[in-house]
């Protein structure tokens, strides 16, 4: 029996580049990174968690926006070396507020703003009252 | 005038993650690398041309087995550092012959394979006739 651990390719840093995809609309949501732990634990509770590589640590996508991933499928591309995951996202999936990360085209020799802000960085993040 | 080169933020080998879609069905085709040489032949041709981190060189998506890849839209997400390329693909993405490269699924602890071979890797690479 092959299961995707035999056929993971982490790179030197034992990670691997994940696609997340809206699994109904098709949308292509954002791209992080995945260690094994991460895939594991994604496996494990259906809930999409990343790697951080700025904070160096396992990222549960939306523990402190609320904006969580629920697995739907997880595929693995030929070489071993990429991932897509298929998800249910909640709400929008990038930090700006917007549904995807992917929101700014190069459109006529100019990056233009092609998705609006659902919901403010405000909104998602929290802001500390002053006392 | 902010265009896409002021936003990009390349890996220490001077490289962004691509992930290709079919623009109209929204698959999700293959994910590979691009450079800046490759990202400014990709705009300036209309054809999507990756770079080979095997080979160390540019590489034009179908160059050897003609399936193709002609841009429609290039995205950027909100860190700068993948790309997303809505691409109309002659023929197969994958170099088994498949559609997308991403034809693996984990289901039931297991590695399944979800999609066909649409044509056969000797007629995409072609194969020297014995004489």
């Amino acid at each position: 029996m092959t299961t995707i651990y035999d056929k993971l390719r982490f790179n030197s840093r034992g990670l691997i580049p994940a696609v997340a995809q809206q699994f109904d609309t098709k949308e292509v949501l954002m791209m992080a990174w995945m260690s094994r732990d991460s895939i594991e634990q994604t496996l494990a509770t259906g809930h999409v968690t990343y790697y951080s590589r700025s904070r160096h640590s396992l990222w549960r996508k939306g523990e402190s926006s609320g904006q969580t991933q629920r697995l739907v499928d997880m595929r693995l591309d030929c070489d071993g070396d990429a991932l897509l995951l298929l998800v249910d996202q909640v709400g929008v999936a990038c930090h700006t507020g917007r549904h995807s990360c992917f929101y700014r085209a190069q459109r006529h020799n100019e990056l233009e703003e092609i998705l609006q802000v659902e919901v403010t960085p405000e909104k998602l993040y929290g802001k500390k009252k002053s006392v």
